[in-house]
């Protein structure tokens, strides 16, 4: 029988949506649970480390949404052919962490003031800096991030773009022509393309 | 012919400790390059994206200090047996890297005032909540982070000990037995040993 997947989440795309991404690309049927903010509080101690998402496997919990997604893409043949391979497909996400966590560290920032002030370093250096780069890896990759070919890599990168966009105030993929390719080559891809579709629409 | 490994970093455990632990795991020789921080601006450049240690493998930079050590942990057989196994070792690493990146959200503040206060939420707060749930993952995994045995996660966190221990101002073990024991266990190994003996001896 084939095991049966529950996602627990916020009602955003956030982190939770390169999981949805990459179960949609393997067909594989799931539960989309979302709570409120309001109810967070009851559900946090619920979880295994008071995170979310987390995802129930046969019952299972796990967290750490880029954990469960190296999981996910190797069930859905998004993985690496091998290990060297795998560690290019692993830098690049968590190169793609690090600008997460850049944003992270004004978008989150409460006073206005110091807000503008962290924004404008993250903004002026920290992100033209890595996204450049990145950009060019694409490119060096034939339109890929890892290894000239699709992976859960890509899935990832598109599926959270979401949520960054969204806490960063930007469209982070605009200026950089690699990106931006890759971002339509998996909003292309049939099963992603339906997913969007039809999942529910949320502005992060 | 074996490979050629050559580690860059700063002179300090840092980030790459873990690295280290696990090529001495393996007894695979490396160059273990350590360059001052008046350095960094004339390396940066010469970095895949701008960050440190890079890992050189026949000539090959990689970078991502975890993703270079599910690499190596793979190399050296400390890898799961299967991808559910892996998901736990990578669930357990990626709480980890959350630990180190909520002291880190304190240890960097440049202004006293408000490094104090960050401070004291992360140490009441998210430590002992986060901490006290990685005892338990030890204890019921038999004294290891993952999978009842010996796995690339446990040479990660004890690798990376010397570096969250300092950035902390705290000794992260002391109040947790199954931690504390990991640690010990892991300092006990003999290729562990050999290293720890004989490594450059820094602050952090």
């Amino acid at each position: 029988m084939a095991p049966k997947y529950k996602l627990s989440y916020f009602p955003i795309m956030g982190l939770a949506e390169p999981i949805r991404f990459l179960l949609s690309y393997g067909k594989i049927e799931f539960e989309d649970e979302r709570f409120e903010s309001d109810q967070w509080a009851s559900v946090k101690p619920s979880t295994p480390f008071g995170q979310a998402p987390v995802l129930e496997i046969d019952g299972k919990k796990t967290w750490q949404s880029v954990a469960i997604c190296r999981y996910l893409g190797k069930l859905v043949g998004l993985a690496g052919a091998n290990d060297w391979e795998n560690l290019q497909i692993d830098m690049a996400v968590d190169t793609i962490s690090d600008i997460r966590s850049k944003i992270a560290s004004y978008g989150y920032e409460a006073d206005p003031a110091l807000k503008e002030k962290k924004k404008a370093a993250v903004v002026n250096e920290a992100l033209p800096f890595l996204l450049t780069r990145l950009d060019k890896l694409v490119k060096d990759n034939g339109g890929y991030l890892a290894n000239g070919k699709l992976s859960w890599a890509d899935l990832y990168f598109v599926g959270i773009l979401g949520y960054t966009n969204y806490v960063s105030g930007l469209d982070l993929t605009k200026d950089y022509s690699n990106l931006s390719a890759l971002k339509n080559k998996v909003l292309e891809i049939p099963a992603i393309k339906e997913w969007v579709a039809k999942r529910p629409k949320t502005e992060r």
